[in-house]
């Protein structure tokens, strides 16, 4: 398995672009990913009753098998609490993006249920559909497999991210060689009730939907239903897999030894994407890693996990560099876990060392001037041991500043 | 029912004090209320699994179905995640009070377990048990029924509160005049998850403990657990009513109509010192009364208001006076309650007017300034109408401001 500077487009067969339609002021707001040949498509959506419209679209497909060609993805708006008119914008897209495939003469006619349609940003607006269609049908003829298309599709799918989200691993399917590439949004309204953003995962390993779809609803509750940044779960959410099959490689059969591989590899991408979500969370200054040791279940760990990473009073804690680990604990007791807190470890990690703050339910008396040290860095754990059991799980979240109030409270005006 | 301008001592029998003794920096750190003849006492505690020492004396006090005389309650320090020690410090706070009292030639002997103990302020941090101690021994002199004693006591529980949080009723049970006085302090780490935060109420009505215990549970329901300033749930959540019969009437017996107006003013009396610590919530700009209407059930509507209360993104959206309904409804939908998005309508009510922002699940196009003018008012409702029943639900949250961060930042050093 090994890392690789590439983009969402680096798979064999795949291409890729990235546009200023007008959708936002300057910077780029409208992205396509296209592959050559049809794919196995796996998604996982969010589980908020309020779809978005493309939610609605791809998950239609989904039940439908269709094989994907593409997907078109616009920023600056979530085309989301939009009613009738916002549905048929999305479909509108849909229709729009395949009729621009068909003209580059692909083998197939591309229907319309050939594509898939992400949209994010703003929601209850209605989307600008005479930008976004010249976009699209701009953007079909720009699509291609440079670096820099990569890069440029990346950015299209922005929205208050500072920096693009891109990872690609290289793994061995029997001789050949099979590519994973994943790009990923934050970066407000994150919070873990499935995908709780826009990710887009490529491959050409060759794989059936089905099984594609079985790994990555278990990765996904590892990865990105791990991360907090704000506690609210998005009407968009989704992360998709494409996988063309175009590296050549054998058909990865669940149990086999290269579906481990392949599994591990998909898990590693995932949990990387998620974690670059996370340090780009709206306003962040830190990047804390939760980490509960030692519970008699898993599931119970990953509440613990989870009521420390979204806790206000635990990352505004963090936001002030304040050792206050009573704020864990506190946390730890509602999280709705049932654990013994009278047993229980708190420990602080960071580059510059680390720090014992509660040790079997009793306080520590600790060195304020080194716990202070430990806290100025930009990444911090948190280990929990609950001496209960030999579960764990992991999470991660950032803290609360004022620059989370400043972005939000003007957001969308 | 009549609105008193009087304060915990004001039912008959009672008295109370505030002092500064020495845990906080200048501000009163120390109240007690004692009644002069045994009380029937309910309380209703934190659902944290960390439950705070006198937390946990509280609620042995209720098991063993002990008469109570009185309440110490020192704030700057909650005594929570304070390990053994943090119960010893606590029991001999009992001791030390009762003692006091003794000393003032009560008609009985009043032993430790005939009292309560209540704690507020930083947690995991030893008490100063010196300071305490003779705080107590001061404190128990200086009781009085006085208007002055009343508000003393009111402010020694206060930590970030920014004012005094006190409500009296007078009713009528029968021929005689009946007082209910309530006392309050919030305002950070609070969220509905029972009591969450420190509340006393005192009567002089004649009630069994039983009665008052369901009385109150029920009330805490639609009041306290409908309130929210950060999500965070205490470890030291308490409402303890304390009944003496000191007014002479006829004792409460459930169902009669005595109940109903005894309940209906306990009622009233919560919902009130709720709002109080909502609109003193830390940083808040701004009260938000949230009401969710026409639902299929009463539990749902809760689910919904919660949802909305709670939501990091409407509440900056709050402060930044943007009416963004879009957020709202995402709230809504991941609220966990069922119910048909294309059927809801959202509206804001302020001082200023009113305005229609989603009419059955369908943008309406509005106007920004008026809406401007709406938002600019401190106290806002919302108003959802699902059209999918007849049951309704309310609470009350506030805005998250620059300044939540800022105090919570740095509260512990």
């Amino acid at each position: 398995m090994e890392w690789l500077n590439n983009g969402i487009n680096s798979p064999k067969g795949f291409k890729s672009a990235g546009i200023h339609c007008g959708v936002k002021r300057k910077r780029k707001d409208l992205s396509i990913i296209v592959s050559k040949s049809p794919c196995q498509y796996a998604g996982v959506y969010t589980k908020n009753l309020v779809k978005a419209a493309p939610v609605i679209w791809n998950m239609e497909r989904l039940n439908k098998n269709d094989l994907i060609f593409g997907v078109v993805i616009n920023s600056g708006n979530a085309n989301a609490c939009t009613g009738e008119k916002g549905y048929k914008d999305c479909v509108n897209m849909a229709i729009q993006f395949s009729d621009g495939l068909n003209e580059l003469k692909y083998n197939t006619i591309i229907k319309k249920e050939n594509v898939l349609v992400a949209s994010t940003g703003v929601i209850g607006i209605p989307l600008k559909m005479n930008v976004i269609s010249e976009g699209i049908n701009t953007i079909v003829k720009t699509a291609s497999s440079s670096k820099k298309s990569g890069l440029d599709a990346a950015e299209g799918i922005m929205t208050t991210d500072k920096f693009t989200k891109v990872k690609a691993l290289k793994i061995k399917i029997k001789d050949k060689e099979v590519i994973i590439a994943g790009m990923s949004k934050g970066s407000g309204m994150i919070h873990p009730n499935m995908g709780t953003m826009l990710s887009f995962i490529t491959t050409d390993a060759n794989i059936s939907s089905e099984l594609l779809t079985e790994i990555l609803k278990e990765s996904v509750n590892d990865t990105y239903n791990m991360i907090s940044v704000d506690g609210d779960t998005s009407t968009n959410d989704m992360v998709i897999v494409l996988a063309n099959g175009e590296s050549g490689s054998c058909e990865i059969i669940k149990n086999s030894e290269e579906y481990y591989v392949f599994k591990e590899a998909i898990n590693k991408l995932n949990e990387e994407l998620g974690k670059l979500i996370v340090k780009d969370g709206e306003g962040a200054t830190k990047f804390i890693e939760v980490q509960v040791n030692e519970m008699n279940n898993v599931e119970e760990a990953k509440k613990m996990v989870h009521a420390v990473i979204t806790s206000n009073l635990v990352k505004t804690a963090f936001f002030g560099e304040d050792a206050n680990w009573g704020r864990i604990l506190c946390a730890l007791g509602y999280s709705g876990a049932d654990f013994d807190p009278s047993k229980v470890d708190i420990k602080y990690v960071s580059a510059s060392g680390e720090i014992l703050l509660l040790d079997q339910g009793q306080p520590v008396k600790f060195d304020e001037d080194y716990a202070l040290e430990i806290l100025k860095q930009e990444e911090i754990k948190v280990i929990v041991n609950c001496n209960h059991g030999n579960s764990s799980a992991k999470g991660w979240g950032c803290d609360f500043s004022y620059d989370y109030v400043k972005i939000n409270g003007d957001y969308r005006t």
